[in-house]
């Protein structure tokens, strides 16, 4: 099990919930000398989430998002869903993912149980996994966020996500499926226009990216394949907004917009998606409800959903209990009570509040209501910290993206490793400033668009921007010398077209 | 559907039924020119056998064994399953194979439609594939062989195959999560030690591949990782012969025996597995009843099968029906009866008989049996040619091996572009003659043996021969990069052991 004793002393034992960008980047940036690093997380692998729509479509080997977190020679690594945390014993219960799936939060149970807190955390099968405590004396929140559905009926059983290197390989055997399902001379030319359409439901960038990369597909590599079939294709992006890629300027966005029509993606703003249904009359289609156009449905082979965030379960679970904590005596005074108190709830997102330090934040239980709004007063949970897309410093305005959780990840570690934020009234620590690295977006065909405080880029500059961009962050050695290899395997053979 | 009228008379269609190393090596060799080439296959891509094993340890990316049958530019490739030929009317009859499964011939269920040959052909759920049919000129039946499981209870359930790139997958996920349940806090040493005990039923050439990769994969990358359960590891080859390796010399395998020996590799040779359940105390675990052993089960967390092979449910259905073939009249006047025919059976195998040109042999209806032993004259069967592991050319004694598929494809592909073979008594075509190139086995830890009529080699030096042969047949450029690549990688980096 490892020495963890020097000079004398035990070195404090950091237990780091999640393997995304705030929890991988937070474990590979802690000193290892100085604390023992131990995590958990129902997914033994970090995902390098931009390039997954490039896998979806063959141009990248899906190992190549993958980082597995046990090169990174932590302490202890649990495979399984913290299920509760009990502050007052700093003990994590934890239920070990032993089943043979994965630990995927886009899976339609793991929907579910997102959306009934009382039920298992993550979808798991009651009774199936192994309870366990793990200890701590510090804790960091990392564990992310679900695809919110908004209630929309046959979201979670029809649609497609774009979050795990699973549902990239379930987009990806989809589509070539649908190809195949379209050349059999059985299908009629009605069947396979409904198989050949691409459905994308939201406008951000991961939605805008897979259009392009999936428009890559078909223009480098189906053409050659299914020459009859290509007429059929057509590839539309649906969001509710006026307009896509919100974080963009007009002019980039709008450079997009060109780009995609020339390219013949649609894009369709200010369309309600109502439902998706299973098309009866043709295997493999679906059909979807969009309020603009009354009664008639649209068919389509494949939607990819891509927008909207929920909190994960656990993360429900923690902000709407009432506890204990002995440490805290300064603040049970304030609640001039019986001395419980709540994490402080985000009223928007119903996400954890932290102050700028990232510290969780606690506000006395007698306060009814731990949204965020209506109680000023709080204090800091000592030795609990949460990172990334679940994590709120009120009045920010951070979005819930990687490159966010990424400094907070390394700000976080960088602070624990000089010792900062070790007690309630560290002055000392300088708080999280976010930095804008700016943000890019694939449009197909070599251009892409850049926006950064500093400057604007789009077309082919920008394409390699992108893509030397995404050699440099949190990747090993590794998949730097082989994602490279395989973007030049597909420049010159061709994406993989075999379904597997 | 493109044109393939030239000269005002059409080319002949040959439907080749199969893509594996008889039908895709056939289809990739014939003339183009000369015949309009059609497809059927429930799989999209051809599989390259031999480094499947290494795919399931991750010493090479899946995708590298693969070949897409798109690539080869035919005429029409339909993504189904053979169900019936009508030979009178030269018509096959296709079900699609449009679910999302694959067309794995080692799912449980294709393995019990093997065994009923009156149900659906290769276990496709009743009325879920459309039906068509597909009219040839020539037929190629190529359809191979399926895993033969002796009846033995369990091991179509439980134990895992290594025949498509999809059980290769599922071995890879089993091993790697083996490893993380047996990592959990709360299991206990004997059910680790059950976990990481790794059972091969079978000791070809295939099973002792297999056991030698992983093998590597422990030694190499696993023991780094999980440094404390390397002493729970085993790993063990069961075969009910005396010897493993049979088709090697004795001075050969008794040194692929020493060096597993010394790997630490158990084979246990005259053993017969008896049953195989799942162990209800140890999540994902095994028992296996021995005979051997009485009563006393060996616990396992994985049971890899590749031992005996058995007759494509196809293979069954077309040998045990009468027809009638117009263009038979030879054949009926000497049946004397009413002039059907039934396709001769191999007596041992099951297979079809063919003669020494690969011509599908048929025998008058009247005789009663058509096993081979039992009647002796027979009459080709006009324009149908059996190849690979489902054809056996009687008194030949050719094994049911990729290299005799690969090349009974090569020379009926070359026999009928040059048009020959095309009727039923063409002295002019020489007949079809194995050449022995030789076989070769790795046994892990950088060495192989090889064998051939004319050398052998053991150690190292056969080791760079194994590797460096494997990249010269029936790949395509791209994988003859590729491969190379991934072994530098895994070489340079470790192998990958991220579960997804």
């Amino acid at each position: 099990m490892g020495c963890s004793i020097s000079k004398g002393s035990k070195k404090e034992r950091v237990v780091i919930l999640g393997s995304g960008w705030a929890g991988y980047g937070f474990a590979r940036t802690l000193d290892p000398k100085k604390y023992e690093r131990i995590m958990i997380s129902p997914r033994s692998y970090f995902v390098f989430t931009p390039l997954l729509a490039g896998t979806a479509v063959g141009t990248l080997e899906f190992r190549a998002t993958l980082e597995s977190v046990r090169r990174l020679g932590l302490d202890h690594f649990h495979q399984g869903w913290a299920d509760e945390v009990d502050f007052a014993r700093k003990t994590i219960r934890v239920e070990a993912n032993t089943s043979d799936e994965l630990g995927s939060s886009t899976t339609a149970k793991a929907l579910k149980a997102a959306q009934d807190p009382s039920s298992k955390v993550d979808g798991a099968q009651p009774g199936k996994g192994v309870m366990f405590d793990v200890p701590y004396d510090k804790l960091v929140i990392a564990v992310g966020a679900y695809s919110q559905t908004f209630g929309i009926e046959g979201v979670k059983e029809h649609a497609s996500f774009l979050r795990d290197v699973g549902d990239a390989r379930k987009i990806r055997m989809k589509v070539l499926q649908n190809f195949e399902r379209a050349a059999l001379p059985t299908t009629s030319a009605a069947d396979r226009k409904k198989l050949l359409h691409f459905a994308i439901v939201g406008g951000g960038p991961t939605g805008i990216e897979f259009a392009a990369e999936l428009h890559d597909l078909v223009k480098d590599d189906l053409t050659r394949t299914y020459p009859d079939l290509i007429k059929h294709v057509g590839i539309t992006v649906y969001d509710v907004a006026p307009k896509v890629l919100p974080m963009f300027d007009k002019t980039l966005a709008t450079y997009a917009m060109e780009t995609f029509k020339r390219e013949g993606i649609a894009v369709k703003t200010e369309h309600h998606l109502q439902r998706i249904r299973p098309d009866e009359d043709c295997q493999g289609c679906l059909k979807l409800k969009i309020q603009e156009y009354g009664d008639e449905e649209v068919g389509a082979g494949i939607v990819v959903w891509s927008t909207g965030l929920m909190q994960n379960p656990l993360v429900s679970k923690l902000v709407s209990k009432e506890f204990e904590t002995p440490e805290l005596g300064s603040l049970r005074d304030k609640g001039k009570g019986k001395g419980n108190v709540m994490i402080q709830k985000d009223a928007r997102t119903g996400g954890i509040v932290t102050d700028s330090h990232l510290r969780v934040q606690v506000i006395p239980a007698e306060s009814k209501t731990n949204d965020s709004k209506d109680v000023p007063e709080s204090s800091s949970l000592p030795d609990v910290f949460t990172i990334g897309d679940c994590a709120v410093i009120p009045g920010s305005g951070l979005p819930a993206t990687a490159q966010v959780a990424s400094q907070q990840a390394t700000y976080l570690a960088k602070q624990l490793s000089k010792g900062a934020l070790n007690d309630d009234n560290n002055k000392a620590a300088k708080p999280f400033k976010f930095r804008n690295w700016g943000t890019m977006t694939y449009l197909g065909s070599w251009t892409a668009i850049h926006q950064s405080s500093a400057d604007e880029l789009k077309g082919w500059a920008a394409w390699v921007l992108w893509r030397t961009a995404y050699l440099t962050k949190s990747m090993s050695i590794r998949n730097k010398i082989m994602v490279p290899v395989y973007w030049a395997t597909s420049w010159l053979f061709g994406r993989d077209i075999s379904r597997f």
